[in-house]
Order: structure tokens, then C-alpha cells, then sequence
């Protein structure tokens, strides 16, 4: 009998060549043995909130008014919100046409975009113009469009970085592109050496590959290491000679651990790098409400600004966005809120400040506590996390158990996480999710389970995987490498 | 010089190819308009709210409590909220593993997908598995997903209405695949004849299409139409032996204008035609919490059913939904409040289900009202809306009309659509943008406008049509075809 149209034999390639290993294998046996009662600490995913990070007030208390604004006419609201709250909510509903129940402007609020903008400005000291910035469904939503309009066939090529975040792979597999990948260098901190960009775009190039973008991830996503401005510049240079427009995916800009890189936007370099590079680089930057010391995932809620993309293509973009009428509207207002935070003298300031400080501070601790705990695990290594939510440690794999995978049917890395999560209940995401060396093995964590769990989670994973050494390898007394 | 990856010359094809006439050159120019002052009524997308329809309190209610959990534990949030609204907020709190700010699993939250199940049974009497739905983040998303997995190349074809609602056209020219149209009868009530749908897949076969599947918007959009059982029946027998999958949008179920017609699900017709039909024909269908009387379009929430869809498929979907990690969770709540409202004896009951019957009649006098007001107008015949929320008069345009419209460059209904815009700050969008047949002319508008100003309008538009009418023909007392 024929196939029919939604067997799988029948479907799109593109759609089964496309790998999400976020949540992949290890997702769903953990989603399993969760479901067999097994308790199970996700850290494959950064998601804030579901490891017990409290949402920020202020801000759920003006999208909680925004959803029911029967409550600003009722005599008692100030009983439940302080009045900026209240003020604030007032501010957003009158932007918006009709409340959260109406459509927006397919490209978001005028408003909030405007807000975005005045945030962009102060942020890089550089102008930036709320008809450049579409707000969206999450980051990740802009990024498949951007990729969806760039890519026309199996010969155009996106640079991204190794290892990388999943969506970039995934999506350039969706739409029937080529990954190209430039390697970062784990011994460098995982720095971005030039001279290996140039090396992947001439090699791609040889195969026929016509390289037409470039990824970046600033802090970097599973790796957490922060650009410094030189480096930025020298990616801008390099897009600039090779033709390339560049996507910065800059979604952790808030989550910063170390003093001396502070975050810095590609849009600001190429703003301060003058003509005539600042007018000619094509360069998309991303940002979200899922990150920083919001972690508002669960809103589905970014923004991308477009920088020297002609009018034309701003125009297909709204077309495209306008496909699926809106992005959500509270959401929108998160934006909002995060990009416009309350100020000093405000009513809700003290306790705004003193919430997203206790967030922020505690996550520079957890880093620490992290990376410091890998490290003291037999043959493992592991860069301290400069910035994003992610600790990325090499796992050393004895060769017997490199062999034990394979006659198990896994990759090695895959094999040693999923003992892992048996053992312990600690969901993980193999480094072969992410792209890595060959013969060099890795697994990403987030940082984000609670502080106080963090000691008994790392003693955890140290038993579990001194024993697994242990039992791999020849010798007690192996020493690392 | 080297155009570059992001100039407009540059960019894949298939997005330049796209097009989607609801926010096309009708709505940007009624834009322009408003900001220069200009009082505009947009009937151009079915957006309740932001034409005044008030949201329905209950839940909102229950929303705002979710987006505010601390206010559960405030000793006045009984001041504020009914116990009822605080039970289910409870209630779906408890599904979540982090409230809503975290990132539910990539099909939507558990138990969401179970009510929404249940609420399948209850209507269609057959069972419906938590497994196979996936919430989404409006049915659009949803159904680009699904064409997005059939279309290969564009020998790909998918049988779809004309009239039909653009993101079909816009997604397939997205994708790259190739639309395949099949004429609703306007002489018939739009009414579906097998016969064109024979015609029309014969048609693409000659020229080495392969049809692989077929939309139904039921109730209809623009043209209002209900199928009948029969008629649904003789689609998935013709699905069947055509080997076809079945898109069922279904959006519109709860807006029902007429007695004679209640709307019956593709699903509960399947079921009841037995074997083999009901175990063979691939099915997906469609909902959403954007229209019926909620109208929650803002919020951004949808659902798709997948009936004999293979585990591998299923799960083809799931890997492609956890790309971007999640739908927006706010809306998923929606979704569960709009298949498990209040229950007669709940606190809230009385008042959710007055202010339902309230928009509901409402919507039923303005359909009623509309078509008489088209049909009163000079060259102008108007099939009643029998459910969904537009109405879509035919406009018999004088040649005279459409040699002025050739000389100004425009299709002729867009001339006409421009014109009705200047004169009357109505925004609709012209026929042409759902297709329609040779020589053939209509418009669109919804069938929103609060009810008070519905005769305004209507006037308004007499008035501007009868006048263009007169400029255009020949002789007065031309009189109606």
C-alpha cells in the first residue's frame, strides 16, 4: 500500500534531519523516570522557574493587572498592588488597542518597541529606531525567521559556533541549509580564535558552500564565555570582508559572572568601529524576557533589532511576522517591564532591586560552586562560567568505557549521561547535542538548581562519576590528563 | 557591488513569494491613516477586543491569579477575586512546575492536553487522546507545523478553498510548495461541491502535482458557510480514496449563526463512518482560544488533534515544537478555562454564561444586520453569514470601475477597498487577497464593529457605495444583475 502523506517514510526531509538535543534522548528517559516517580533535577534546559527561582514582583503584579483591568476600577486594588503597579498597567493597557485580548501590530505594540529602543540607546549610547525592532514569540521564534529568509538552499551556509545551541543546527537543518562550523577553544576559555573562521569559511567555501552569515552567542550557550570588545571587533571585520551578515544572539547579556568582561553588544561595536563598516555590516541582535534575572520563559516573549538591512527586507520580515497575525501580548508587556524597569524613588524599586540582586548574586555563587565542583571529579575539566546559565565540563572518558558505548549502541557521551541520570536523577544534555572535537567528550548543566541543593547535587555527580572512572579504567590512581 | 545576505535580491525566494492580503496594502494604508489622524474601523482581521468586545471576567480572573500566585496567599485576595477563580487558579498552578514563568514541555502542559481531551469527547462523543494534541501558540503556528512537515518541493500540492483564508497561501508559498485550488459555490451559500474538488485534483495531476493533502475551514473564512455532516462525510470519503491527509480548521466552532447547521467536528464524522475510513484517513484539526466568544486573540493560544497520525510522525512533531522550547503558557491556561468553563452551580457560573449568551447574540443580530446592509446597497448581493465572523459581499463592479482601477494600477477591488477607505475610514480587505473567480469581486469585513454602531456603518457604507456606483455606470437606474 502507498504511503500515505503524514507517515514518516512521506515527510519532509528537512523536518527528520533536524536534531533538537535539548530535548532529546536524555530529556525524554528523564521524563520517563520522573513519571515512574524517580525525582529528577532538570538541568537540561535553562528554565529558572521550574528549578524554584522566584518570578520578580513588580513586574507580575502590572501583567496580573494588565490581564484583569476590571480590577483598576474596584475600590480594594490597593489593598493587592502598590499604586505603580497600578500606574504602570494603566501606561501599557494604553498602548495596546482592545487589552491583551486583541491582536497587536504584527511587528508588537508601537509602545513597548519604543521602549526597547530608548533601552537599546542608553545600553550602547547610540541611536536605535523602534521601526527596527520586532518584538516575538521568544528569541528563538526571530531566529527561525531570520534563518527562514536567509537560507535558500543546501548551499548557503550559516557559520556557527561549536558548541553551539541546538536551535541554530535544528533550524538551519528545518530549512535546508548548511552548517558551517567554527570551532571555539576550550584551552583559550573557550575563546573565538579568528584564524579558525577563516579556516571554516575557505573550507566550506571549497565545498561549493556559499557562507552568507555568521552566529554568534554573547555570553556563549552551553560555553558561558563573555566576548571581549576586541574580539567583537575583529568578528565584525571579518564579516565585513567576507560579506557576512551577522546574528547576535545576546540573550544572556544580563547574566554576567566575572568583573572583566562586562557584556558589550556587537551593535555597539559597530557602531563605535565608524564608516564604512558601521553602515555596511548586516547585523540582527537578539534579546529576551528568558533570561537574566527574569527567567520569564514561560511568557515566550524577545525582540530582535535589524541593523542596515534595507527597507525592502524589513518589509518581507513584517510580511513574514504578519503570517501569524501577533506575537503574545503579555509578553509584550514583560518586554516592556524588563527594558523599563522601575527607577530609584519609585515605589517598588527598593524591592525590585533587592529581588533581582539576590537572583543575580546567588547565580555568580552557584557558577563558582559549580565549575569548582567538577573540577575536583576525576577526569574532568571545566572553564568557569563567565556569563550565561551553563556549566560545559570536559568528561574524560577512559577508553573502556568509550567501548562499553559502543557495544551499548550509544555515543560515549550520551551513554555516560544517561548513567548519570539513572544514578542520580541529574538530567544533563550530552556535548554531542552541542557539537564538539571529535574524541572529546563534554555535558552541559545549567547552573540553576537552588543554591542550597547545589552542594549535595555536586557531591552527587562526583560519587557517581569517580565510581564510573573507577570502573572504566585499568588502574586505581589514573592520574587526569 | 555584491548585493548582500540580507538585501532584498538575496533573500530566499519563497519568503518573497509569500503574501498575506489580511495585513497587506489595505491595512498599511488605513495604518497611515490613523496616525495622520484619520478615524479608521479596522474589519480587516477578526480581532474582537480591539473593536470593544470585553473579555470574559472569569478568566481573566483565574490568569491574573496565575500570573500573581503571592496574591493566593493575601489575606484580602477574597476583596478581589471569587473563590471559584481561585480554585482553578490553584488548580492549574498545581500542572505546572514553575508557574508560568517556566517553560512547560514543548506539547503544552500535561494536564491542559487532558481537559482538552476530555472536552473532544464530550463534543464529538468518541474518545481523544492527551497524546495526540499539542498546544500551540495560536492554530496558525499549528498549521504552519503541520504544512511545514508535508510540503517537500513544489510538486507538493494542497487542495485549498477559494475563497480561503491567506496564512493557507501564504504558508504553502512559505514553504515552497504548491497550492492547489478548489471553488466554493457562492451561488450555493459557498456551499462545497465534490465535483470541483474531482475537477481541480485531476487539474494538478495533469501537470505532475502530487496532492498529498486538503484544508477545510469549517466554519467558513471569509465565506461563513457551515458544512453539513454529508458534506463532511463525502470529503473524507473523497480523502480516502485520493489518499489525502485532512487539515480541519475549526476554529470558528463556537461562532454558529443558524440553526439548521450546527457545526459537527471532521473528527466525529471519521469516527462514525468505521472501518477502514476511520482508521485510515489522516487527519489534523484545529482550535483556538481567539475567536467562539472568548476572542482572547492577544494571548496567542491554539490546539491541533493529530487522528491516525504514525507514533514516528507524532513524534517528528514533537522534536519540531521543542525547537522553540514551548508555547507561551499564559494562553495554554486560557485554553483549559475555554474547554472546562464555569459548571452551573459554580460561583461564577451566572455571570460567564451571561456574558457568553450576551456576545453570542450579539454576534447573531450583527450577522443579520450586515447581510441586509450589503444586500440594500446598489450592485451589491451578500450570502448570509452563517457562522465564523465575516461577511463577504459580492461588489458587481461597472467596467467603467475597472478601466478607472486599470489606470490607476490596482487590482479592481483593491481600487474599490482604497476608495471605501477614504471616504468612510472602513478598512477591509479586498476579495482578491482570498481568491476568487475570474472577473469576480468581493470584500471582506468582519462582523465585529460594536453593535450600537453598526447601523452607522452600515449607512456610511451605502452611502459611499451607492455614490461610487453612480460615478462609475453608464446610466442611473442601472439596476442590480
Amino acid at each position: 500500500m502507498a504511503p500515505k502523506p503524514l507517515d514518516y517514510e512521506s515527510l519532509n526531509e528537512n523536518v527528520k534531519k533536524s536534531v533538537y538535543a535539548v530535548r532529546g534522548e536524555l530529556y525524554l528517559r528523564a521524563s520517563e523516570l520522573q513519571k515512574e516517580g524517580k525525582k529528577i533535577i532538570f538541568t537540561n534546559v535553562g528554565n529558572p522557574h521550574a528549578l524554584g527561582q522566584k518570578p520578580l514582583t513588580f513586574p507580575r503584579q502590572v501583567v496580573a493587572l494588565c490581564q484583569a483591568p476590571f480590577l483598576l476600577d474596584d475600590p480594594n486594588v490597593g489593598l493587592l498592588f502598590p499604586a505603580d503597579a497600578i500606574a504602570r498597567a494603566t501606561h501599557y493597557l494604553a498602548m495596546t488597542s482592545g487589552g491583551l485580548g486583541a491582536y497587536s501590530d504584527s511587528r508588537g505594540l508601537p509602545g513597548i518597541r519604543k521602549e526597547v529602543a530608548e533601552f537599546i540607546e542608553r545600553r550602547d549610547g547610540y541611536p536605535s529606531d523602534p521601526e527596527l525592532i520586532y518584538l516575538t514569540d521568544g528569541a528563538s521564534k526571530g531566529v527561525m525567521q531570520i534563518l527562514n529568509a536567509i537560507i535558500r538552499n543546501n548551499k548557503d551556509g550559516i557559520l556557527v559556533p561549536v558548541p553551539q545551541y541546538p536551535l541554530y543546527s535544528a533550524t538551519i537543518a528545518l530549512y535546508g541549509g548548511s552548517l558551517v562550523p567554527y570551532y571555539l577553544e576550550e584551552s583559550a576559555n573557550w575563546g573565538l580564535d579568528i584564524k579558525n573562521l577563516r579556516q571554516s569559511i575557505s573550507e566550506a567555501r571549497s565545498k561549493g558552500i556559499e557562507v552568507r552569515a555568521m552566529v554568534i552567542i554573547n555570553p556563549g550557550n552551553p560555553t558561558g564565555q563573555c566576548l571581549s570588545a576586541a574580539n567583537i571587533r575583529e568578528i565584525l571585520e571579518f564579516c565585513y570582508v567576507e560579506n557576512l551578515a551577522l546574528l547576535a544572539d545576546e540573550v544572556y547579556q544580563q547574566n554576567i559572572y566575572q568583573d572583566e568582561r562586562p557584556f558589550v553588544s556587537a551593535k555597539k561595536i559597530l557602531m563605535e568601529m565608524g564608516l564604512p563598516i558601521s553602515m555596511e555590516v548586516q547585523l540582527v541582535s537578539y534579546h529576551t524576557v528568558s533570561k537574566g534575572y527574569w527567567g520569564e520563559c514561560g511568557q515566550r516573549g524577545g525582540y530582535f533589532e535589524m541593523t542596515n538591512l534595507s527597507p525592502e527586507t524589513v518589509d518581507e520580515m513584517y510580511k513574514i511576522s504578519s503570517i501569524s497575525l501577533s506575537p503574545n501580548v503579555p509578553a509584550q508587556i514583560f518586554m516592556g517591564l524588563m527594558v523599563n524597569p522601575p527607577k530609584p524613588g519609585d515605589i517598588s524599586f527598593m524591592r525590585f532591586a533587592a529581588e533581582s540582586k539576590e537572583i543575580l548574586e546567588s547565580l555568580r555563587r552557584r557558577a563558582r560552586i559549580m565549575t569548582d565542583g567538577f573540577n575536583s571529579c576525576r577526569n574532568v575539566v571545566c572553564n568557569f562560567t563567565e556569563g550565561a546559565m551553563y556549566s560545559f565540563p570536559q568528561i574524560r572518558l577512559p577508553p573502556k568505557a568509550i567501548e562499553a558505548a559502543k557495544r551499548a549502541g550509544k555515543v560515549p557521551d550520551v551513554f555516560y549521561c544517561l548513567k548519570l541520570l539513572e544514578a542520580t536523577g541529574i538530567s544533563t544534555v550530552p556535548g554531542s547535542g552541542f557539537g564538539q572535537k571529535e574524541g572529546v567528550f563534554h555535558l552541559r548543566t545549567t547552573i540553576l538548581p537552588a543554591e542550597q541543593d547545589m552542594p549535595e547535587i555536586m557531591a552527587s555527580f562526583k560519587k557517581f562519576n569517580d565510581e564510573f572512572m573507577e570502573q572504566y579504567e585499568h588502574h586505581r590512581g589514573y592520574s587526569r590528563m
